[in-house]
Order: structure tokens, then C-alpha cells, then sequence
């Protein structure tokens, strides 16, 4: 078919469907922002209906045979396109494709699907009640094979590759089993020695009561020390602590405040607000575009977790907090020497939740549900045998007893919002963060940065290298650039063998 | 024209645009709560566009010419029509009216400039700036002149008449300016005897700081005596208080808290609380329709107010409310008879801020609003002049320096939303009030309930007279059924001349 439309007609189309995409990304964003913040609890029904809608003007705005038209004739004229717009049209077809393949109807009972089953979880969560979220996550299940069929008729690939697709694109189950083997060779060992050596470093001052308006200073200190423009992004609270970006001038993270627990926001703020880092330096000429995000979430959680652990479990992180933990928590921190503090920070120890474990059990934690979920999506496991499956394997990975569903399987949103294929990103991210780290050093002092509380020099290099470029690139070509050679676990093996070497004696 | 679509087909297009308006109103509403309550500072860009969307979407769905012949159709059909259904299509035409005068283009870019006047006006009342402000509200003014000249375009009403029926349907500048020399009469004697008394009662227990902890341990109280479900509406804090419904299940209501000032949260909880009973006890088949909410902004007002002091600052309501201040502040209330507290709630005199102000003055607060937007809207005042004619009016009305525009001129919200014509409401809101109580003391021991703190009599009276209604009468002949009388300020002004005369002993 001839392409009638000029260049700058279709540019046109195309930025005026770039809006009206953004439009929904804030609505949408803002009905789920609202419905875990401020929301009564019994709200769900006018909420469905205007998440239906929402759903609907989306597909009907989106999975067009216009828009269908206008992506192929811009990928036709590309060599007229800007890099940029050329990106736009590419990256907005796989999308498009995507939903396309998927009937509006099913699209939209989909969308209010899981706006109740969210409702549905924090219910279960709350009541420890698995068997009255089972039939959300039955119907969410059985939705998601439904539409890995649409999207793949002919079946070529595993049908968990296909959702993982969702989050990083181009990752394989085969990709990660390779991934996850390795890991474990290197993260097993180190647990089972720290067991034997059955020494730990001290904690008490740790769970104390701290006072939920001194974490709150805290949490405003750690904000400033990351950088971060207040008046762009907010702070605000919820059970599970998250980041929501409607553009990259205005982000929310939120934070959950422990009394006896003071470490746990501080850590929820660190982690946040590195995904908020992330969404504020997005290049400016993305704002608005499908581009303005971040690459995937692998890379999203390599900074997350870079800023949460690699930053904000060292050493010399630890040396330049202890002062003002001791400025807010007097009582609690008075007689804490820099070492110990440190040691403390790092306690490796089989523990339930995955948000709050150490670094090198931490993928352990994602190990369980990354072969609950992809047994799930390959049919060999039913929803009602989740809670089983689970505390068995956290037994057999961490060799603890679950004591409730609200501490197992309940504990993680994820599922009750259909994300099946994110958690592995959170390991992944662990490993690109720890060898993008070893190529940052290269230039930038990370070490004096964590000493001084001078974080600036660290952001600068990752605006510069992975967060102006948003979406531009695909996941693997843009670590390759910004590490200057392709992933390998190592770096992330040999950081873990060296720190609880180091910290444990082994 | 015929009208070629069945009752049933036209019935069923009449859901589908309720529908959509109802996500219309949602969504809107979601954008103006998240701006004043959890948004970061400098987020407008992306609201704005997304206000401008809403906006279009909002006119296009609403204005069409589909919309039009649904309406007259609906209209000629009304025999055929459930009483609900005639009322719908009545209130609709009404409103359509209204906004198909006013051109897509025109309405859209005043919505966009509401936006940004609100953020502007947050911003001017913060830093004691007018004149940062001016060029907004210069250019609200100049829309709604347009607006009024475009819905009259003979000019057969006051410019200011036209205003006002958007906030109570009939209501004219005559009727206002009768109703305030009334009430003139009665209040400025009223100030000036207990003035020339020179006795106030103790009020140093209000003004000593109080745990912002345990004052929101008041507000779950109070909730509760309010009847309110939380489950279904949740409260929050703003910079200024207010009510915000989406749907009869889904309310919100926010309040301030003042360390030192005590009982302004409690009122404004008392105050927002009349508002949102209001709205969660509108008729089951009224949800999402637009007949979902109340009579008009003066019954509105009138409940809220009612609330707020005809029950809240009652002796009967102060004697319930004593123990409970004594148990949450008992170094500030500990030597606090009933006397004394029911006093200090009552204590009249000239004060600057309208929403703090007592039962008493309070309306001249609204007097001054009431002539400063008439004199706007009429063309003898200039937005430039504003804050001068202010502290003239508040010097004339209530004998008081204003010393700031923060506590002066740009106290009150309103006009940066573009409300002229909704300050009178709340007088009339009080006035009505006082009459609709004086006839349901007929039926219910008011008195009683305040005494035992059970106040689900009032609330179900209300219920059956008033909230069930929502907007299927007008104001003045519901106001007529529920007081089985016409309304006249007597009731009010009696009420005020007992109760100051009783207190001040005149």
C-alpha cells in the first residue's frame, strides 16, 4: 500500500498518539496510586468502572487500525525519521503488536481483573487468607496463557519467555536457568559456611524502637543524600513501598515505617529512590514519548538495588550514616562503632521476606517464585498448591518454616497484579548493577562518594551512561555500551564472595 | 423531528453518557486530589496536559449534537420515562445548556487555566503575593464574563444571577440582597452589644498545643459520632480543608491540624463530616447518575453547617464532647467545666480567617466576599484593586486590620477555582440550617442525641428528608418539603439573637 501521509504529517499522528498514550500511563497510574494510598478500603466499584473505561479508550486509541497504519508507514519512512522517532515507531509497534493480538474485550475484562484482584490481596495479606485471593490468581493465570497464545498462535516459544518479554526484552527461561545455576554455585556455599561458622554480628541496637517522626527526618535526610528534587518527587507511605512515575517531573515513592524495625524504610528509600533517579534523569527530549522510562526492568532494578546495597550497605556508606543515625536515635545508636554498624547492615541470614533479606540470600528469595511462576505459566503447577510449593521451597532453599501465607506466598504484590516474569529481573538487576559498578569505578570514585555523602558524582555518571538514553535502546545493547563488554554473573559471584568473606571470616 | 428510538434504546444511551460522565467526574476529581494533597510542587506540566484531555473528552462526549437530540427526545418522551429517569434528562438538558453555549475551544482552555490558577494561588497565599496571583485571576474573570455573555447573550439577567445558578438553581442577587440586610440587622446590633460588654469568656485551654497525634485520635472520634463508615470515607489533611465525592461509596473528606489551635480541626472535621453524610446517604438508584449528589451548594452548606455548630458548638454537643478532650488533653482541658468549654466554642468576635470565624460574624466574612465578586463580575471592581477593597470591607464589616493577604484576600480558595457565586451559599447555608432544625426538633429530641452523642436519629432524619433526594427536586421546593414552610431568615436570626444573649448575658 502507498504510504500518502508526508513525513511530517505522520510525525504529527505519531506525537498526538504519543499524548494521548501518556494521558492514559497518568490516569491509569493515578486510579492505582490512589486506590493503595488514600482510597477507603471498600471503594472497588466505581473504581472498576472507570478503570474499564480507561482500559477501553486505551485499546481503542492504541490496537487502531490507524495507529497500525501510521507505525508501519513511519517504519517505511525511517530514513526521514529522526534516531529518535525511529525508535518511537519501533518500539511502539512491539507494543502494539502486543496488544493487537489480544481482543479488546478480553483486553478490558483483563485490566478490571486485576484492579479487583489487587483489592483481593491486600484482603488476603491482611486476613492470611490464600483460598479467598485463589480464584483472582486462577482467573489472572489463565488470562495470561490465553493471551501468550494470541501472542505466540504457533507456539515457537515456551510460553514463559513470552511474559518475560514483558519486562526484558529478550530474556529466556534458558537464559536464566544458566543464570540462576550459577548463583546458586556461588551464593549456596557462602550461606552454609556462615551457618557453620554460627557466628553473627551484633543487632540489638537495630530493632529498637526508633520513632516514626525520627525515620520520617531520616527519610528526608536520605532523599537530599540521594539527590533527589523534592519538588519533583514525593515521599509518602504505604504497606509495600513503591515508585510511580507519571513523567520525569513528577515521581512518588513511597516508604512503610517500622517502629522496631528503623532500617527498613531506610533501605526502602534507598531502593525507591534509586528507581526514582532513574525516571527523573530520563533524557528530556523523551518526556511524554514511550521512550521515557527505563530500558527494562532489569536495568531499572540494577539501579535500585545498585543505590540499596552496592552504595548503601558499604562500608564506607555505612561510616558516613552511623553519625546521623546516632544524631536521631541517640539511645539506639550511642555505643555503635562504625565496624559494627557495617556488619550489622550485612547479616546474612535465611530469613521470610524477600524485601527485607540480606544481599546474598536475596536471590534465593526470587528463586522460589521464579520456579513457582514458571511452573505456573508451564501448567505443571496449580494455583491452589501455591502456599504448599512455597513453604517447601523455602525450606529447601533457605531451610525455614513459614509460619503464615501473609509471611509466604501473600507476601508480594506481584502476582495479584498479573506481573508473571518480574521477579527474576530483581537478580538479574543485582548482577548488571555489580558489573556496571566495577566499570564505573573506572571513573568515578565510589568509594570517596560513600565516605562523603557526596552521591552527585555517582548520579552524573549514570545520567550521562544509562538514564538519559530512557528507552532509546534495548536492554542488552545498552549494558554492553555502558559496561563496555557483555554481562557475566562474575562480577556479582566474586563482589558477594569478597564482602561476606571479608564480613563473616571465611 | 420524529424520534425514531424506542424508550428503551434512549433509556440505554441515557445510562451510557451518565457513565462516562461519571468517569469524567472521577477522574477530574483524582486529578484535583492528587494536585492538593499528595503531588510534588512543581508537577503541572503533565496535570495539564492531562486536564486539557480530560477536558476535550468531557465537551465531546457531553456538548454533541447526539447528546442534544438524546436529551429532547428524552424530554418529549417523559410520559414513558421512571420519574428518575424525566429528572435525569431535566437536570442533564440544564447543564448541557450550559456548556454546549460555551464554544469546545473556550472551555477547554478555561479548565487548563483553572489548573494552573490553583497551583498559582497555593503558591501566592504561601509567599503573601496577590500579585503573582492577579494575571490568573484576571483572566478567570474575564472567562466567566464571557461565559455569561455567551449562556445570556440577550441579556436578560444580571450577569452575577447567572453565576449564582450554578451553585443553587434560582437564586438571585435581588433575593441575596434582601437576605443579607436581614441578617444584617440582626448581627451587627448583635457584635455591637457584646463588644460594648467588654467580657469574653476563658478560652486559654484552646490555645495551648495539643499532640497533632491525639488531635487525630479526635477525628477517629468524632468520625464515629458522625456516623461516618470509614470504610467508605477516608479523611485526610490538606492546607485547606474540604469534601471530595466520587460516589456514594467512595468520600473523602481532609482537615488541618494546628498544634496549638485545637479545636479548628475539630470543626472543620464537624464541618467536611455534614458534607460527606451528605453524600454517602444520596439514593441507592441515584449512583452514578448525575442526581448523585446534593440539592444544590446552600443545602449542601446548610447540612455541613448544620454540623458544625447548630450541633457541634450546641451546650448539649459541648457537655458530650468535654470528657473526651478532658481524656486526649488533659493538661490543657483538666479544670474545664461545661460551661466554660460550651463558651469558649462560642466565643464572638471579629476575627480574619472565614473558615475560624464563630457562628456569629461569620457571615459578614461572607458579606464582604459576597460584594467584592459582585462588584467583579459586575464590572465596578478590578482584580488589581482587590486586596485594598478587602481590608476596607474587613475594617468596615468586622472593625479589623488585615495584615496580610495571606490571612486576607487570598485566604479562601474559591476564586482561583473560578467559584463566584458560591460564598453566598454558605450564609443561605446557614440560614437554611436553622429552619430545617427547627423542624426536625418536631420529630427527633436533637437536644437528646447531642446530650448521649448519638447522633444516627439526626442522621437518618436527614436520610429520609434530605440526602436520599440528592439532586431530584430543586432547592427550594425540597427545602420546602423536608421544612413544610417557606424559608425565611427569621429562624436563623432568632436562633443567633438567643443564643449570643444567653452567652453574653445582653
Amino acid at each position: 500500500m502507498m504510504n500518502m501521509k508526508t513525513t511530517e504529517e505522520l510525525t504529527k499522528q505519531l506525537n498526538d498518539l504519543e499524548r494521548s498514550l501518556y494521558v492514559f500511563h497518568h490516569l491509569s497510574s493515578l486510579v492505582e496510586l490512589d486506590a493503595t494510598t488514600a482510597a477507603p478500603q471498600d471503594t472497588t466499584v466505581g473504581r472498576s468502572a472507570v478503570m474499564e473505561y480507561l482500559s477501553n479508550e486505551n485499546y481503542k486509541a492504541f490496537a487502531s487500525e490507524e495507529t497500525g497504519e501510521l507505525l508501519n508507514a513511519l517504519i517505511s519512512d525511517k530514513a526521514e525519521l529522526s534516531v529518535r522517532e525511529a525508535r518511537q515507531a519501533e518500539v511502539l509497534k512491539r507494543d502494539y503488536d502486543q496488544m493487537k493480538a489480544i481482543p479488546q474485550e478480553e483486553y478490558v475484562a483483563y485490566d478490571v481483573l486485576i484492579s479487583e484482584a489487587q483489592n483481593a490481596w491486600v484482603k488476603a495479606k491482611r486476613e492470611n487468607d490464600f483460598a479467598s485471593f485463589a480464584p483472582y490468581l486462577e482467573k489472572i493465570v489463565e488470562s495470561q496463557l490465553r493471551f501468550v497464545d494470541y501472542r505466540d498462535p504457533q507456539h515457537l516459544r515456551k510460553p514463559y519467555d513470552v511474559l518475560l518479554e514483558d519486562y526484558e526484552y529478550g530474556l529466556t527461561t534458558e537464559f536464566l536457568d544458566a543464570f540462576f545455576d550459577e548463583l546458586k554455585k556461588t551464593i549456596v556455599p557462602l550461606v552454609h559456611q556462615i551457618s557453620e561458622r554460627s557466628w553473627q554480628p551484633r543487632s540489638d541496637f537495630l530493632h529498637q524502637e526508633a520513632s516514626i517522626e525520627k525515620q520520617r527526618e531520616l527519610s528526608d535526610f536520605l532523599m537530599k543524600v540521594l539527590t533527589i528534587d523534592r519538588n519533583h518527587c514525593s515521599i509518602g507511605e504505604t504497606e509495600h513501598p513503591f515508585t510511580l512515575e507519571f513523567n520525569k517531573d513528577d515521581v512518588r515513592i513511597t516508604t512503610h515505617y517500622h517502629l522496631a524495625e528503623v532500617m527498613s524504610s531506610f533501605y526502602s528509600v534507598m531502593h525507591e529512590g534509586g528507581h526514582a533517579l532513574y525516571e527523573l534523569h530520563t533524557g528530556e527530549d523523551l518526556r511524554f514519548t514511550s521512550l521515557a522510562s527505563g530500558a527494562s526492568s532489569s536495568i531499572h532494578e540494577s539501579i535500585s538495588r545498585f543505590f540499596e546495597n552496592i552504595i548503601g550497605r558499604s562500608r564506607e556508606f555505612c561510616g558516613f550514616i552511623l553519625p546521623k543515625m546516632k544524631e536521631l536515635f541517640p539511645q539506639q545508636f550511642a555505643d555503635v562503632s562504625t565496624e559494627e554498624f557495617y556488619q550489622a547492615m550485612n547479616i546474612a541470614q535465611p530469613s521470610l521476606i524477600r524485601t527485607e533479606a540480606d544481599e546474598l540470600t536475596y536471590s534465593l528469595h526470587v528463586m522460589v517464585r521464579y520456579e513457582l511462576e514458571k511452573g505456573l505459566i508451564s501448567g505443571y503447577i496449580a494455583v491452589k498448591d501455591l502456599p504448599r510449593l512455597w513453604d517447601e521451597k523455602m525450606q529447601e532453599y533457605l531451610g525455614i518454616e513459614v509460619p503464615s501465607d501473609t509471611r509466604g506466598v501473600l507476601q508480594d504484590s506481584h502476582w495479584g497484579s498479573g506481573y508473571f516474569g518480574y521477579f527474576p529481573t530483581y537478580a538479574l538487576g543485582n548482577a548488571y548493577g555489580a558489573q556496571m559498578h566495577e566499570r564505573m569505578k573506572q571513573d568515578v570514585d565510589t568509594a570517596g562518594c560513600c565516605e562523603r555523602g557526596d552521591l552527585a558524582p555517582v548520579v552524573s555518571w549514570l545520567e550521562e551512561k544509562v538514564f538519559r538514553y530512557g528507552r532509546m535502546m534495548d536492554p542488552v545493547p545498552l549494558f554492553e555500551q555502558y559496561c563496555g563488554a557483555k554481562f557475566t554473573p562474575e562480577p556479582y559471584c566474586r563482589y558477594l564472595k569478597e564482602k561476606y568473606s571479608n564480613i563473616y571470616g571465611l
